[in-house]
């Protein structure tokens, strides 16, 4: 697939990363709102070896309309901030092109706008878009359907500095219905991300856990969203959408 | 649900522990290859406050036929041999009594047996009958099913004694099909027993942990297939069976 | 060595169970507050092959003062309540008998008491008295020493009924000098005990995890206790006073 | 301290990072056998902020000798190769600057050649200069003096592509007299480093797990011998002999 990228923050870099080393995917460019890079494309900035051409542009340069035009891509990847779907959600649907949302906090404006996209447009929005964190939310749900009244705890790490309670842990903490009391939080260090989910019962103990190793993880949960979209008709997806047909028999 | 036991090992004793301590269901009576016990029922050789029977029988105090008619019974739950089966099932078939057995190993031959009294009887069979371990397996596959190229490595731990690989952590190499050698084997103390499988992607690690802290899981593994089996008509069942509804969204 | 003791609760009990098995030890006395057990010795009651005397006694049937000097032991192991030492104390202290106490609650009264009876008489008191917990204690200390300001977290976890924040997590983050809200509170299903104490560093992470099995860790490491007792003069002694010859290079 | 690098691969550039971004070293030049690195310093080449000169030099620029007499430091850090020693031992030893060797993988010659050196220069040599490893060490040790017949397993996870044993579960498995049957070796993804010590005790299990997240952490355990070498006499020293005096009470 041909793609496209908003967003060059530590996430989009990351990003930017896997699909210049992707066999199966090429980056055509990367939008920023201002560039003042002197680098001439991603691949050289990054030090990735790659054919992908990758280059950067910004609204100083071209306008996002034209830039859909002159160089087309299958899908965008947007890891830039809440307003970026603003810059190229109209154009996006008009060219058939799909959209990939990674932006962990919208308001319920964007939200709604998201949804009025998905009326012509494939739309897909993941406010953590790995792969594992999707499954951890997925597999949890599963095991609280079989037994309800399981006792549920939910551990986050993450290194001393992370502000607040990490919001992956309230998703998990929403989608198993219980109290925020039960996430215990823990700052320590350089701990890139641990989200534990302890389902305690009265013989044995069942822990889902899930280890962040960097940021890349988002670019491998990109593509895979990416791949799975490739012969979805327009609406509005999200990652368990994606991840339901596997449980087919 | 009325439920008669087979075996009184140590699985059995727990077993008959968690029916005795159910207010949904009620132990009948154990039947047991001989018995020297003293004590009357099972409520009083555990030491628990119980209005179940709960009576011994062996078969030099009254054959299984009997048995099963003077002290009717909806399920039998088998915890005793491979050879258990030869004993009851022909009757417990006839008398329309489901059949759970929870004999971790059993030859081809009593496996034949099974599915030959499932065409006329509702049987069940789990060689490892927690809630926990099943759904270890069911969720580990899924994992496996979304990124079939993850590593994966399997950790078992328990008591310094305990000889060979566990039968589990071959049975989870199994569904997954990795090999034998990414079982790691622990023998130290008296760990109860762990199992962790390990999926490892180039920037996140997913752990799935499953803990025993005692036997008595069994006794709960084995109610909620009785339960699950109330409405099943006959046939042959695996835990996998029971889970799959939950899936349906 | 010859040992008596006191306090046959659930702790008690385990301790037994743990000095019947052991060749070195024998159990002489149960001292009990009230005695209401038809059977005749510990051995029995608790289903153990033993040569140990192992009577129960109680003040119904005679005074510890005579019991002492019927009975003679070496140490006496408390795990009865605290006002246990009242009964002995004295009486231990005059006859040369090595007390070794391992009540959890003490008001500042009774270890004033404990203090005083350790001129005369060799005195041992630790509120939890397994040799993991007080290794963690001493190990955790140490790496605290080498790295000051090291990011230190404690979790806990508990069956769920368990009331209240762990009395080992609160003595835990004391020697650390680590604030009660770094102390992370689980309790779900039927966990024995586990505590983890997490040192985060920029780039690297340590643990620290002792996982509780069974009570009967507590009469291993009261027996620990009792064997390091041995030769040592009058005078009050805690766990890491035993641990600390084995620093000595 | 000033300090002069000798290496600047992978790891040495990692504490190059770390030097630089310390307030209390200061990193002076760093050695390379070849140099074509166009920029100037390390700070540059790094992007990081600093006042360190961190000039790069090589032999064709100027000699070791002439280089520790132009610039000279307070001692040295090895992260080149085994044949580093070589460049610069006999010149640190004369100049009485000290010498903290982190290779992992010397033969007994250069050993030999250390040994030799520290009859006139305070010389340090650890094959994992990282606190945590080294304090897992000790502390692992120290347990095993405490109840040496606890069963011991150890558990090394890396990524996927990481051959051999992991030599510092080979050092642990070596410090605490274990067979090297008892390493399991796990192999997954991008996990950066996992070492876990597991001692099995009858009722309770004991862990202690050093997991590394990024090779920076060789930077503040080079810095923290740097620290604990600076009045220290001329003689052979390894990181234990750093974490002793801690012990004293």
């Amino acid at each position: 697939m041909k793609i496209g990228l908003f967003g060059f923050g530590k996430a989009g870099k990351a990003v930017a990363s896997v699909i210049l080393q992707s066999k199966d995917h090429s980056l055509q460019w990367i939008y920023r709102k201002t560039n003042r890079l002197t680098t001439r494309d991603a691949a050289d900035f990054l030090g990735i070896e790659s054919d992908d051409p990758g280059y950067f542009y910004s609204d100083k340069k071209m306008s996002v309309e034209a830039l859909l035009k002159e160089h087309p891509v299958d899908a965008i990847i947007d890891f830039s901030s809440k307003e970026g779907i603003y810059m190229y959600g109209e154009s996006a649907a008009e060219n058939e092109i799909k959209i990939i949302s990674a932006i962990s906090h919208y308001s319920d404006k964007e939200v709604g706008f998201l949804h009025k996209l998905a009326q012509k447009a494939t739309v897909f929005w993941s406010p953590n878009i790995t792969l594992g964190i999707n499954y951890l939310l997925y597999a949890a749900q599963f095991l609280k359907k079989i037994a309800p009244s399981v006792d549920i705890e939910i551990i986050e790490e993450h290194f001393k500095d992370k502000q607040g309670i990490s919001g992956t842990a309230i998703r998990i903490a929403d989608v198993l219905d219980v109290k925020d009391e039960k996430i215990n939080t823990i700052r320590a260090g350089g701990i890139v991300g641990k989200h534990e989910v302890i389902f305690g019962f009265p013989f044995q103990t069942v822990r889902l856990i899930h280890e962040s190793i960097s940021r890349d993880a988002f670019g491998n949960g990109a593509l895979f969203a990416a791949e799975h979209l490739i012969n979805k008709k327009p609406g509005f997806y999200k990652f368990e959408d994606l991840l339901h047909p596997y449980f087919k028999v």
